[in-house]
């Protein structure tokens, strides 16, 4: 019998104990062993619930019980929940989780931590909600070298972006209307300033590099300065604008960054619509392959922190395959300035100023674009910034 | 050091040797432990080759070195890759494929066999190509009971629909360019019979079910008879054609088809084009979750075998984890007259005939159509394209 600590009962903590009892017979099955929820942390009490009697209020009591093999962490914010994976992890305890926060900020220390314990750290949730995606970054394509990861990682403002293309609302109604169904926080920085999206763009970046990045550190740019006028113009051209965090490993190091991009209608990102999530991957023998699903929601988050205590309860008798990050350094980083990629500059009324660069034209009634070719940096596009003076509206990377 | 025979080198096992090449560094850095490809076994030499001194032409050199702990099978067809494969597990060697005929056929006694002999029998490359797809559903949705599976399977078959709707070939046109491209053999049956795709269908059914079916006696329907009129009929309702592979996992028994079907532009399987390939998974924990990328091709595929070899390598000192599958009998299967969907069936002229069932309708200048809810049965449809009479042209499943 494996005992299962849940700590946090919120929506992601709900579903989890939802998803263990439901499936129980089948995963029982597959694994060949059962399980039993034995504890559920949480500050409040649950009288109504089915798991009234596994609510506890005292970390210690978790700790301290021999019998308790996984923690399944799904708190949210940096503490207590890094305090208490930490604690796990050393009480010889495996740890599974959701929380990205802790990942991102934390990752390099308690992948480590795992690692000198003998024990697990797993955070499939982490990263595209119920989209099995870390697992196959580092299990199947583990034949390759990853070159790039284009995300659509934040379901909330992808709700938005798809409202503002196909209904024609604003940015400021669109995120009501996500605000009403429960999508967006009543404070929606997170995902509109694309802090969410920062955080799973570094775990992806390490999964990919070996170097977790503070997501602090990286360019992070939000969604609440696009204009309808912007997303018909983008139409215009056969773009879709979508908010995308990139990462590339280059020789000249790491590049990460999350930005709303113009996506071609040729790229699979494109139609990743509503709250959906994507990722696409670029590596140098499969190509390209995309990851596609629910990137939030009680039951599909809840199915990848299932999945990963059943990785654990498989894998019991093996040693550990340990992940090993390391915190990356200035010089793991690629200068920004020098990050060039194809560029589309908007500016008002139908026609270019003479100094802009050449490229592709387009032109609704209010604006017009040109869409570059991929040489132009971010030093660039700083520099035109001053040159291109009143007439510029805006500069969008292009994917 | 991992000894490594690789049996066939074609397109899939040149493929392999490449990708073992390439990234050997990376891989044995993942690995902590270095491998070698010791034999690679044709009925051909190929003196020019960097492999040349590795090539074999006799099986028994293989079985019998005892260092060779890993084969990999990429020899395609029935005879002899199912007999090698059979001997190498029992000589306690491991096998991988990318072999979906041998898969499809002779997966319940090779999964058995190598349970037998402590060894594994993987087969990530058999479909999908280069994606992920049986490891995730393995691994990474094992916290959910899989509902259906509905997979565009085949890239050739797709890259000729593609063509007819976005270049207004007939299929004729279509497979000549597909086999000037080299997407399609000289005889194209197994493509556009969809026996192909009835080969991965199977294998994606007993992924989900446990229950391994004869790929030759499920309902398999090509692409032959698609005219560019019913494509452009699609369109106007909304839909674009699609050969699809199709499994449901129900209370009266398993279902599985290949048929080409009425994919809706809301369903994301609708945007796969071209030789690229899209799984989408419905389970019952997690919603709907697609797997993209390149179907086919040398590197793609072979980076699908390299990781089922990385995997094995990886997991040599654990207790393999056996797949577990039996072969399907007449009661594991559900009666395919009384499967029902939504239908399309399609009318000469731009008039129903009066018995037509209720539904959507929409039309060309030379056809219409009717789609009706999704309570048609198979036998329902055989009842109504005898009584509709000589205007019916096609009647098609709807996804």
């Amino acid at each position: 019998m494996i005992n299962i600590a849940l700590l946090g009962f919120g929506v992601v903590g709900s579903g989890t104990a939802e998803v263990l009892t439901e499936n129980k017979s089948i995963i029982e099955k597959r694994l060949g062993c059962e399980y039993n929820i034995k504890y559920i942390l949480d500050l409040r009490d649950f009288p109504d619930s089915p798991f009234a009697d596994c609510i506890v209020h005292d970390i210690n009591t978790i700790l301290e019980d021999k019998e308790v093999s996984i923690v399944a962490e799904m708190m949210g914010g940096s503490h207590p929940a890094y305090d208490f994976t930490k604690a796990c992890l050393m009480a010889g305890k495996s740890v599974v989780t959701s929380n990205k926060e802790v990942v991102s900020t934390f990752g390099v220390e308690l992948c480590a931590l795992a690692r000198k314990n003998g024990v697990r750290y797993l955070f499939e949730a982490s990263v595209g909600g119920g989209i099995p995606i870390i697992r196959p970054l580092i299990n199947d394509l583990s034949s390759n070298k990853v070159n790039r990861i284009s995300g659509i990682l934040n379901g909330t403002t992808n709700y938005i972006l798809t409202s503002m293309r196909d209904k024609g609302v604003s940015f400021a109604d669109a995120l009501a209307t996500a605000q009403k169904l429960g999508y967006a926080e009543a404070n929606p920085s997170a995902d509109v300033d694309g802090i969410d999206a920062a955080r799973k763009t570094v775990i992806l970046a390490a999964l990919a590099s070996g170097k977790l990045v503070d997501p602090k550190t990286i360019y992070t740019e939000g969604i609440t300065k696009i204009t309808l006028d912007e997303v018909a113009l983008a139409a215009t051209l056969g773009y879709t604008i979508k908010l995308i965090g990139h990462t590339e490993v280059t020789e000249d190091g790491l590049v990460a960054l999350v930005s709303p991009r113009m996506v071609p209608s040729t790229n699979p990102l494109c139609r990743i619509d509503d709250v959906f999530n994507g990722v696409l991957v670029n590596a140098n023998m499969v190509g390209e392959v995309m990851f596609y699903g629910p990137g939030a929601g009680k039951l599909p988050t809840a199915s990848a922190v299932v999945a990963d205590i059943i990785d654990i309860i498989a894998n019991r008798d093996s040693e550990p395959k340990p992940i090993v990050w390391e915190q990356a350094t200035a010089a793991d980083v690629c200068d920004f300035s020098a990050y060039s990629c194809k560029r589309m500059l908007i500016f008002s009324g139908n026609s270019l100023p003479e100094c802009a660069p050449e490229g592709t034209f387009g032109k609704t009634d209010k604006l017009c674009a040109v869409v570059t070719d991929n040489t132009l940096s971010e030093a660039d596009v700083d520099a035109l910034t001053s040159e291109l003076g009143d007439k510029l509206v805006s500069i969008y990377r292009v994917l």
